[in-house]
């Protein structure tokens, strides 16, 4: 496994989602101090124009100079608040989300050995159409 | 700043991100093993299908449980693997962008300040054709 091709991925899919989230705290800034430039910052940032945030920045810098050192200010204390935190709130996450899969898998399974308890909205069976329900 | 919430809902797009990753590993994977079934789950992860990393897992456990637990135990591995690099390669990430950023923007104010140094490639200048190549 290229582990360390997915890590520069992750991180630079990282970074897009940080710039993100800092354009969205600068457009609710923006909502209360400049409305009309809110606005035109939330027109600006439509159509996923963000998805690749380095690139919204440049385009951006050809229209508002002071709206890119704000979003880069919000972005850069954003990663200092919170990347500390992410390694273990992403594996406690991925943990419990495993918990989950594979108790619902478990169940599942139990659910096939003994065909009474199919629930007949799981897969499809053949023998679903029987209708052993006690009453 | 709520950054709390930011926090949860970068984690939890950073969670979607290495199942995305994991299935792609397994795909991978599989067109060595057994292609018909890589060949399947390329086309079950097709259609932004991934976007919501648990809910896709969920949608595949009623198909191939198998792959799921794969899937579960890559994500997993990926996640030990790279999570604790994510804040330094991220924070580096962004402080050399912001670097970028605002030398090009020093760059631009410069160029409005003397436009005898503008660069032809930079906006549409009707000087541009003029060709003063040495050779």
């Amino acid at each position: 496994m290229d582990t360390k091709q997915v890590a520069k991925e992750t991180a630079k899919v990282l970074q897009s989602y940080l710039t993100y989230q800092a354009v969205q705290m600068v457009i609710k800034q923006l909502s209360e101090t400049n409305p009309p430039l809110g606005i035109w910052l939330r027109q600006f940032s439509s159509n996923n124009r963000i998805q690749d945030g380095e690139a919204y920045l440049r385009d951006l810098m050809g229209e508002k100079k002071d709206l890119v050192l704000r979003i880069l200010t919000v972005r850069e204390h954003l990663a200092e608040e919170m990347l500390d935190f992410m390694p273990e709130m992403v594996r406690t996450g991925i943990q419990q989300a495993n918990i989950e899969h594979r108790r619902q898998m478990l169940e599942r399974m139990t659910q096939t050995q003994d065909p009474s308890s199919i629930d007949p909205n799981d897969v499809t069976h053949p023998e679903s159409d029987i209708n052993d329900s006690p009453d």
